[in-house]
């Protein structure tokens, strides 16, 4: 049987670029549906994921699988000939999923609250955003990549942040690159790899950003 | 070489039960230490979590491992050849995946306000908790458990709950089984398992809610 495969997705969503660069990775062939999520959510959507309703769900021969990390490692199991994304030893994968983890409890949460807030509760936040990159930074070590010699699980679910970079850093005005030479080093060196290339770039979601809070009357 | 496991946790909490369940399904023998969470935490502890400094963490010779879900996907990984904890087909795998992140989310918080908020508030949790409950209820279906005909990942992961079902219904006045029986029947066949057995009582959790409660002044 052909594989159908379709990602319903979000350009900007760091969460489904996690998705883009699985199926890259394995090279695997795909449909993207762009959601409007600014406009409304597809019927198709809200049939794929009742549960959660969001972005990115990866249909599979017409089932759907959601919430990204879920969707790398299952785009990991389900084509498990190819490309392996996380590491084989059991100690391994726990790391790889306990930081992936913990950028979505951490660096996402404080990274958003740095562009959609002010004072006090900005200052607190950028305080926890780079108190988290300077873990991750120390994680990384000397390796090439959070995989060790391999591009990985942890750098797909770390590396699409990188395209925020930009906007964490202007509405917060600070630079990361100071304080976590390294990290950035790492991210400049995936750059370089074909599937994270096509990402969106930081100045498009820049605009992205400028553009929706225009839209909703924020300054 | 003689395998060495430690447990760190804390006897009330559903994280912990979760590692205690992986634990006793396959067999494996470790020592419990309990952390004193009102007291005052272990260096220990600090010292094998210390980036989330919470407990479970699973120390497997002397390399721990933090995050109950994580946990419990390690115990089944490195302990591979024994009772097999997640379903071995990646869609069933993603399945659980999804919905014991679901229960994290929604499941625990909302559960949580039920018995810390009052008015409103506590209103619009049950409102969550119950709906939560019965989308799971939902994905039960008319099978014996979450896995199917065989306990597993995701059982482990929902049945603690059932210890502190009590505790939201007296603080939130409503009964959960009149809106989930099936739900409550799955719960009550898990309680005939001998790993589930050993977990602590409803009145016990209750009381250890109440003691807290009163401790800080809270009524």
């Amino acid at each position: 049987m052909a594989e159908e495969v379709v990602l319903l997705d979000f350009w900007p969503s760091m969460f489904g670029m996690r998705a883009r660069l699985a199926l890259a990775e394995k090279g695997i062939q795909y449909e993207y549906k762009e959601e409007d999520l600014v406009g409304g959510k597809s019927q198709l959507l809200l049939k794929m994921n009742p549960v959660q309703k969001k972005i990115p769900v990866l249909i599979h021969n017409g089932i759907p699988v959601s919430e990204s990390l879920i969707i790398v490692q299952y785009i990991d199991e389900a084509w498990s000939e190819r490309y392996q994304l996380l590491p084989s030893d059991p100690y391994q994968r726990a790391q790889a999923r306990f930081w992936a983890d913990f950028i979505d409890k951490k660096v996402w949460t404080s990274g958003h609250q740095v562009r959609s807030s002010k004072g006090a509760e900005q200052e607190a936040a950028k305080v926890e955003f780079m108190d988290s990159l300077k873990l991750l930074e120390g994680e990384l070590g000397d390796k090439p990549y959070f995989g060790g010699q391999n591009f990985g699980f942890l750098d797909i679910a770390f590396i699409p942040f990188y395209g925020w970079f930009h906007t964490y850093e202007t509405f917060g005005n600070f630079s990361i690159e100071a304080s976590c030479p390294k990290l950035i080093a790492w991210a400049k060196r995936c750059m370089e790899r074909e599937s994270v290339k096509t990402l969106p770039q930081q100045h498009e979601i820049y605009d992205f950003v400028l553009h929706v809070n225009k839209m909703f009357g924020l300054d």
